[in-house]
């Protein structure tokens, strides 16, 4: 695979970066994953602008404007022949001396790799409710993509520890927040809520996406509410997964529901049709 | 200068990481920083410990045991002739295929770095108390310390963006939890007091060392108690700072106090003599 590494396409096992990139050293940056669908990166300008966002929260900014950004992204997918698969774009503030403080002047690194998948409809998922750690709503790093993601693979370790391929976060105040990389959704009394971004949900791109399509109502959703839910499923820019328990309690028929099979061309990623 | 990586010492300006490494991509690993004192690293007992503990926490079981670890802080201790500074020990979870799940079977990546310093009385520093964030009591990640520091970075902008060297940070309750770096101490009515790690403090190794030299209390800490602080200071490996406002309020006599002044060598970084 080629990959794009500050302005260049090169090999994917020639491709280093320094020892005192703030991105190894302190998770200092931002990134995107973005879904190519029959050769075309999807939601482009959706995954820039927040993008674009992260970085002026961090007071980051790349040598690489957003249209160097996109042509690079559709060089990086073209180059390797991504028909159906994901980008990652990555920025961090780049190498730095010593300490906490960015530098007055720093040289971010930018990095996007290509990963190729055949497409299928994503599999059903048995998810927990986290008890080993909450998403902290009062940060703004809870509204940004940022590349502090220890507390995501924490609670997926304790899924996997009791028996489920996801976890779902709580925010401080006891409300559900999202998935461990993914957006929450439930049908409650026939409607369809997902956690307010001031409840600690990541603004992501396939929940705008999905609240547009069906008129989502965003909504503080405590687990007694969950429990309650004929139908629960999770979002990302790969697409939809239906969540079939949670905690070991059957959700709904344990299938993909009508809410989610309205959804289309998005469950796998795509645009609706 | 020279540096540890992965088992061999190399120099500065040749040492890469892989762009796959999931410390760089999801700030997955943990990291020490350790004081050097008249050529001797210190409390390296301490310091590996709480690594340990970190690696625990994070599932992560780096190639080399404690003991390769501490002959191989002392050698680059020793390579770089560093009569007073700082070793910085990386461990991450090292290179693995795309998603937040951990692989199988990893290869940390540990990486050892050394900074020479002059030794003098740490600067008195101007706080705020950050409003663009809080720290996270309920998270794991509050009690170790883990690559993900985006959060004290962006505190730490603020305090500079106020006109301050130092933020610190409440936890999501509302009580004092640590500064961006550096624990927090304080003289109330004659005790001195620093926030308990359920509150979200980090189990500084410079925090137990004061603790122990002078008795310290741990105790919840509201702001309004701080604002009646007659002494406040930080601590990390590399010694103890004053702080001399807090919010634009002058705190004390504005200069190092009695208590401070009582931990001797500590201030320093070095044993309390």
């Amino acid at each position: 695979m080629k990959l794009w590494l500050n302005g260049n396409l090169v090999s994917d096992d020639q491709a280093r970066i320094r020892v005192d990139d703030r991105g190894f050293l302190l998770g200092d940056g931002v990134f995107e994953t973005i879904a190519v669908r029959d050769f075309q990166p999807l939601r482009l300008d959706r995954h820039l602008a927040r993008l674009a966002q992260g970085l002026r929260v961090c007071g980051i900014t790349p040598a690489f404007s957003r249209d160097d950004l996109e042509a690079a992204l559709r060089r990086t997918a073209g180059e390797n022949a991504i028909e159906h698969g994901t980008l990652r774009l990555t920025v961090s503030r780049g190498p730095a001396p010593r300490g906490l403080h960015p530098p007055a002047t720093s040289s971010p690194s930018v990095l996007i790799t290509a990963f190729a998948q055949s497409l299928a409809p994503p599999k059903p998922v048995r998810a927990v409710i986290a008890a080993s750690t909450r998403r902290n709503e009062y940060s703004p790093l809870s509204r940004i993509k940022s590349l502090n993601y220890l507390e995501g693979i924490l609670a997926l370790m304790e899924a996997g520890q009791r028996g489920a391929e996801e976890a779902l976060l709580l925010n401080t105040a006891g409300f559900l927040a999202e998935a461990s990389a993914a957006n929450l959704f439930c049908v409650i009394d026939g409607i369809t809520v997902t956690p307010p971004i001031e409840d600690g949900a990541l603004p992501g791109v396939m929940r705008a996406a999905v609240i547009e399509a069906i008129g989502a109502v965003e909504q503080s959703i405590t687990p007694d509410q969950l429990e309650s839910a004929s139908e629960v499923f999770l979002t990302n820019s790969g697409g939809v997964r239906p969540v079939v328990a949670i905690d070991g309690r059957q959700i709904g028929a344990a299938r993909p529901g009508p809410v989610l099979n309205s959804l289309g061309g998005l469950i796998l990623g795509r645009e609706k049709i």
